[in-house]
C-alpha cells in the first residue's frame, strides 16, 4: 500500500481539524503510506465544494452512502455529530473500509457495540479519535506511568471545564439537543476524561454521579437574540446537561473524580488531570498542553518539588518531527499525531489505540454514570468484551 | 471588661499556634479587651511548664477540670485532640466560660449537638476554629460573593491534598486512630473544606462519597522503624481513611465536589477551592494563601482573564494591621485573626462565626458522607437547628 | 493578481517553517491572492529535491541566481543564514521580485542599508520576518498600547533565554561562527527583542551593553564528540557571544533592559517582555505564547491584579481563522500569520511592517550595542532614514 | 551572658518589624541568650510611649544619645532612616554596644567606612539587616550554590519592582528626599539586590547604569491632595530616582543585571532573582517567598524541568522551628531569623553576616552605579577592606 485514500464525512470544526492533519502529517513525519485527500462529504453541496477547494480534497459527495460505495476510498473518517456515527461506521466497515471515528464513538452503548462488532467482523482497522492522548505531554505521562516513575497509581482527579454556555443568550445548537448529541458536557467532555483515565490508569468499574442543567432554555438558532427575547418565545429547550460530575473506582484499586462543565467562567478548554501515585505525581492541563508537571518522591530530601517538564524535547513523543526545544505545539498537532498513527496502523496492519473497544468501553462508563444519576446510587460499569 | 483571661488546653502544634496568636494579636490590632495568657494545661507537668515558660503563660495546670474551676479564667481554648473536645467544652460552658474550640468540633454529631446546647444554655460566646476563613484572601472572597461579584454560585470544587502519609514507614500517631481522631483525612481536612463551602456557598443538603485506607498498617510510634520492620511485628493498625471524596448538592442549587487525602505526593497543605458563578469565578489555594484569583465576565470583551489579586492591600480584610502591600502573611496570621475576632466578640457580646452551630453542622455533613459510604447511595444531611 | 508565485531560498529549520506557512495560510485565511509554492532553492540538489517533494514545492533550484532569474516567480523568500541575505535580497529586488527575508536583515548595517535602498528603488514589497509580532497575544499587546490601555510606556524589560549551548560538548555549527552568523545570542535573540521593543514602545536612541563568550571552543561538527575530545584537537573556536545584555533609552523617554543568552539552564525559548506604563502593565512570554498578562490601574481598588488573558478568543488578532476559545496555537502559527500578511501586502500593494527599514534600524541598534561594548560607554543609535 | 538587653531606635514600619522579631524569636527558637526588650527610642515622647506599651518595651527614650548612654543596654538596633545610621551606630560602638543596623548601612560610602572602622575598633558584633538572605528559600539557594548544585554561576539577573509611586498624587515622604534617603529606588531596593548578589554570587567589580525620575513633583505631606492641586503650589520636589538599572560584572566572571523601580504597576514587592549556572538554575521571588525554583541539568534526559521547591520542610533552613510542611511563612519571619542569628552571634562571640563590611561594600556598588550614570561609562567598584 503506497498511499491511503481517505473519505471524510463532515466539514465543520472537526472537518477542518482532520483536513489539516491529513495535509500536514506527511510533511513532518516519514510515512510509508501517506494519506491522499480523496473526497469529502456533506449535505450542502455548495458548502462542501468550497471546503474541498480550500483544503485540497480531490472531490466531494453529498451522501455518505455514495462515499462509502466508491472503490477509490480506503478509509472513512467519521467527523459528523454523534447520532450519525453508528450508521456510517457500520456501513463503512461492511464495505471493507478502515474507520477513523470522532468521539464519543456513539450516543448509546448498544450502537457502540454494534460498531465494534462490525469492524471486528470486517477485519478493518478502527480508531476513535480521543486526540488528547497524543499531546506529547500526555503521551509522555503514559510512558512514565508504565515505567513505574510514579509507582502504583492511587488517585486520578480530572476536570474538563469550559465556559461557552455561561451567557444565557448564547443560542441553541446541536450540542444542546439530546437527540443529536446524546448528552451535554457529559458525553462531550467527560468522554475525553474517561478515555484519559482508561489510558493512564485502567478500567473504571463503579461510578456514582450527578448532573444538572442550569440554563434550561436558550434562544433558537437564527432567532433574534438579545435582551428583548421573552421567555418561551423563540426559545429552545436545552435537553442535555450543563454539568456532570462523578466519583469512580478503578479495577486496580485507584479512586477517581471527574467533572465536566460548560459553565465555569474563565475556563476555556481546561482539560486537566492530576494523578497521585505511591511515589510521585503527574499533572497536565490542556491550556498549557506542552507542559507536564512531575513530582518524584525519589528526588533528594529538601530538593523535591513539582517539576515543569516542557515536553518539547526531541526525546519526547512526536516532538522530533517538529521544532527545536521550547517551540511549542498547539491544539491541531494532536490531530496530526492521531492521523499519522492511524495511517501507520492501516499500512502496517497493526492495531491502534484507542480503538472501537476503547470507544465502546468509554460509552459504558458514560452510561453507568447516567444510570447512577437516576438511581441515586453507585452503579457498576458493564465490561465490553 | 478590660482584658480576657485565657486558659488553654493543649500545647503541641495547636498550642503553639494559639499561643502565638494570643501574644501577637494585641500588638498589631487595637483591642479593647486584649487576651491575657493566664494558664496552659497539659498532662505532662514538666513539658507544659517548659511550654508555659517559653510562650509566657503565667501558670500551668495538668487537669483541665482544675483549669475550668479557676475563677481567674474567662475563656477556655480547647486545643487538644477531637475526642476530648466535648467533655472540656461542655464543662467550660457550664462553668460560664467562653469557649474557643479547635476543629472539628467533635468526633460525633451527638457530641457536637450537646456542646452546642451547653454553650447556648450558658449564654457564653463560642467559636470553632476553622482558621482558613480568616486568611485575608478568603475573607475577601466572601465579601465579593456577598456583593454579587460572581453572581449566583453554581459550582464549588475543593480539594485538600497532603502527602505526609505517602511514606509507608511513617509511624502511627493519634491522627491514624479512629478512637481519638474520629476519622482520617475526612474529619481533618474535609472538615475545613465543608466549612469553607458553608461559609462561601451555603448549606450542603445531600452527599455521596467514598473513602479508602490505602496503607492499613504502619510502624508503631516509638517502634524501631525502617526496612527491617516485618509485617505485623511492631506495626499498628490504621483505623481511619487516607482519602475521602464526595459529591454534594447545596440548598441554593449549586453542585459541589470535595476531596481530602494525605497521599498526594508533592501537595503539602494544598487546600484549594474554585467557585464558578453565573458571572465570574474565584480560586484560592492555601500554599499561595495571599492570592485570590478572580475572573469577571463583566470585564471588557477580549480583556477577560483570571486576575491574581495579591490580597495584601490595606483595603483587604485584616491587612491594614500588618505590612505594606506585597509583604505577604503566613499560616499563623489566620490564627491571630481568629483570636482577635473571638476576643472582640467576648468583649462586645456579639456573636462570632463560625460558632458551635457551624461546627455541629459541619459534623453533620461529615456524618452523612460516612453514611453514604456504607449505603453506597446519596444521603441527605441532617440540619442542626 | 490571482496568486503569488513564491521562490524560497533555504530548506532547513526556517525552510520547513516557511513551507508550512505557505501551505497552511490559504486553508485558514481567505486570501485574494494565495501563494503558490513554485520553487525551492538549496545547494545540495538531492536534499533540496527531497524537501520539495515532501512539502509540495513544484520545482527546485541549486543556485539562487537561477531562482531569481525565473519569470514565473513573483516573490523571493530569503530563509538562509544571515551572511547571504544582502546579496540575495538585492538581486531579487533588482529583478523586480517582492522580498520576504528572515531576521536579522543583515550581518552589518551597511548591508542592511543597501538592501533597503534596493527594495525602495525597485518599488517592491519587503518584509523582515520578526515572527513574534504576529503571535496573537503580542498583536493584542500592540492594540492595547495603541489604545492607551496602559498609559504612557515607561519601562520595557525583555529577556530571551535559551540553554542549548550549556553542554560544552554541543558541537560547532554556523550559528557559532561570526563570519556567517554575524554575532551569537546578540544577533539571533536580541534582534527579536529589539524588534518587539520598537514595535511596542518606539525607537531606541542610546545603549550600553556587555557581551561574553563563556565557552570559547567546542567540538567541530562531525568530529567525534564526547569526553575523549582533548582541548584543541578537533575543537573549533566559538567566535560569537554566548550572552549579550544592554540597557537602553527610548525616544519617548522610556527605559529598557535587554538580555539574550544561550546559557540559561531550563529556559528553552524563553522570549519574555514586561512593559510598565503609567496606568498598567503587560507581560508576555513565548513558552506560554497564547497568554498575555495585563494589569490595569483602572480596575477597582482591592480588585486589581495581573489578569491572564488567554488570547484565543475570536475577537483577538488572527484567532478567528483558527479554533474555538481555549484551543491554543503553536510556534508555527506566527509564520502563517506573517506569510498571510505579506501576501496580502503584495496583492494589495500596501506596505507591511516590519519592513526593511525596520530590519535595518534593528541592525543599527545591534551595532550600537557592539560599539558600546568596545568603548565601555553609552552609544547613540544611528537613525536609518 | 544569660540575655541580651536591646535598645531600639525607631518605631515606625521597621520598629514594628524588629519588635515583633524580638518578641517572637525566643518563643520558636532555643536561644541561650534571648533578647530583652529594654528600651525603645523616638523623638515623639507620647508616640514612642504608646508604641512601647503595645509591643512590651520596658522603657522609652527620646534622645538616642541617652539610650546609648544607659548601662543596661547591650545592643543598639538602628531602625531609623538612612541619614541617621552613621552617627548612632558609631556612638553605639564607641560605647561598647553591639550594633544591628537597618539597610542600607549609610547614605555615603565615607559614612559606611567610618561605621565599619568604629565597630572594628570597639570589637563589638555588627550586622546590617538585609533580611531577604534569611527567607528559608534564599538560605536554601545559598546552600545549594555552595554545594555546587548549579555548578559555576554565570549569570545573575535581578529585579525589585514596586508600584506605590505610580499614582502621581501619592504625597511626598522622606523616601523621596535625597537628603534623608540618599537615593530612591536605588538605595532602597537595589541595595537589597546587591546584597543578594554578593551573598549568592560574589563581589561586583564593574558597573554601568541609568536612573530616572519620571514624576518630579508630588503633593507635600499634609497638603490637600487631589486633582485641584496645581503645579508648584503645595507640591514638593522629588529629589531621588524612581527607577535605577545597571549591568555588572562579578569577580568570578559572572554577568549581572539589576533593576529597581517604584513604577511597575502590579508589582507590589517583587524582589526576584534568577541565577544561571553551568549545570542548573535557581529562581526566587519574594511575593512567593516560600518557593525556590530549581532546574538541574543532572536530571534524567526528558525529565528535566524547573522544580518548585516549597521551602517549608523541616530540613530547610530555619523551618524546623515553625510549622509542618506546606504551612507557609510570611515577611516578618525573615526578621525573626535575622534577630535570632544576631543574638546568637552576640552571645557566642562569632561573626555574623551580612556585617558592616558587607553593608559598606554594598554602598560601594551603589556609589559606583551613581558615578557611572554621571560619566555615562562603566565604573569599577571600590573594594572596602
Amino acid at each position: 500500500m503506497a498511499s491511503i485514500n481517505v473519505g471524510l464525512v463532515g466539514y465543520k470544526f472537526m472537518g477542518k481539524a482532520h483536513s489539516n492533519a491529513y495535509m500536514t502529517a506527511p510533511k513532518f513525519f516519514d510515512m510509508p503510506a501517506p494519506p491522499v485527500m480523496k473526497a469529502v462529504c456533506g449535505r450542502d453541496a455548495a458548502a462542501v465544494k468550497e471546503f474541498a477547494d480550500t483544503f485540497g480534497w480531490e472531490s466531494t459527495e453529498t451522501d455518505w452512502r455514495q462515499l462509502i460505495a466508491r472503490n477509490d476510498i480506503d478509509m472513512i473518517d467519521v467527523g459528523s455529530p454523534g447520532d450519525t456515527h453508528a450508521a456510517i461506521a457500520i456501513a463503512a466497515a461492511e464495505a471493507g473500509k478502515h474507520v477513523f471515528c470522532e468521539k464519543p464513538l456513539a450516543n448509546s452503548l448498544a450502537d457502540a457495540k454494534e460498531m465494534l462488532a462490525a469492524v471486528r467482523k470486517a477485519g478493518v482497522r478502527h480508531m476513535v479519535n480521543f486526540n488528547y492522548r497524543r499531546c506529547p505531554a500526555v503521551s509522555l505521562a503514559k510512558q512514565m506511568i508504565e515505567a513505574g516513575e510514579i509507582g502504583e497509581v492511587r488517585q486520578f482527579r480530572a476536570v474538563y471545564l469550559q465556559d461557552w454556555l455561561v451567557d444565557p443568550l448564547f443560542p441553541m445548537n446541536w450540542r444542546m439537543r439530546k437527540e443529536i448529541a446524546g448528552s451535554g458536557a457529559h458525553g462531550d467532555l467527560n468522554a475525553h476524561l474517561i478515555d484519559l483515565a482508561r489510558f493512564l490508569v485502567g478500567e473504571v468499574t463503579d461510578v456514582v454521579g450527578m448532573m444538572k442543567t442550569f440554563i434550561t432554555e436558550r434562544p433558537e438558532e437564527g432567532a433574534s437574540t438579545g435582551l428583548s427575547a421573552t421567555a418561551g418565545e423563540g426559545m429552545g429547550q436545552v435537553t442535555v446537561d450543563d454539568s456532570a460530575l462523578f466519583l469512580a473506582r478503578f479495577a486496580g484499586g485507584a479512586l477517581g473524580s471527574f467533572e465536566a462543565t460548560r459553565l465555569a467562567p474563565g475556563r476555556k478548554n481546561y482539560n486537566r488531570f492530576e494523578i497521585s501515585g505511591s511515589k510521585g505525581s503527574l499533572v497536565w492541563m490542556f491550556e498549557d498542553m506542552n507542559e507536564l508537571q512531575y513530582y518524584s518522591c525519589d528526588d533528594a530530601d529538601g530538593r523535591q518539588g513539582f517539576r515543569k517538564i516542557l515536553a518539547t524535547e526531541g526525546s519526547h513523543p512526536y516532538v522530533a518531527a517538529w521544532w527545536p526545544p521550547g517551540h511549542i505545539l498547539g491544539y491541531e498537532h494532536s490531530f496530526v499525531h492521531a492521523i499519522h498513527d492511524f495511517c501507520q496502523a492501516v499500512s502496517s496492519g497493526d492495531d491502534c489505540r484507542p480503538d472501537f473497544r476503547d470507544g465502546a468501553q468509554c460509552v459504558a462508563v458514560l452510561d453507568a454514570v447516567e444510570k447512577s444519576v437516576e438511581t441515586k446510587a453507585w452503579q457498576s460499569v458493564e465490561t465490553v468484551e
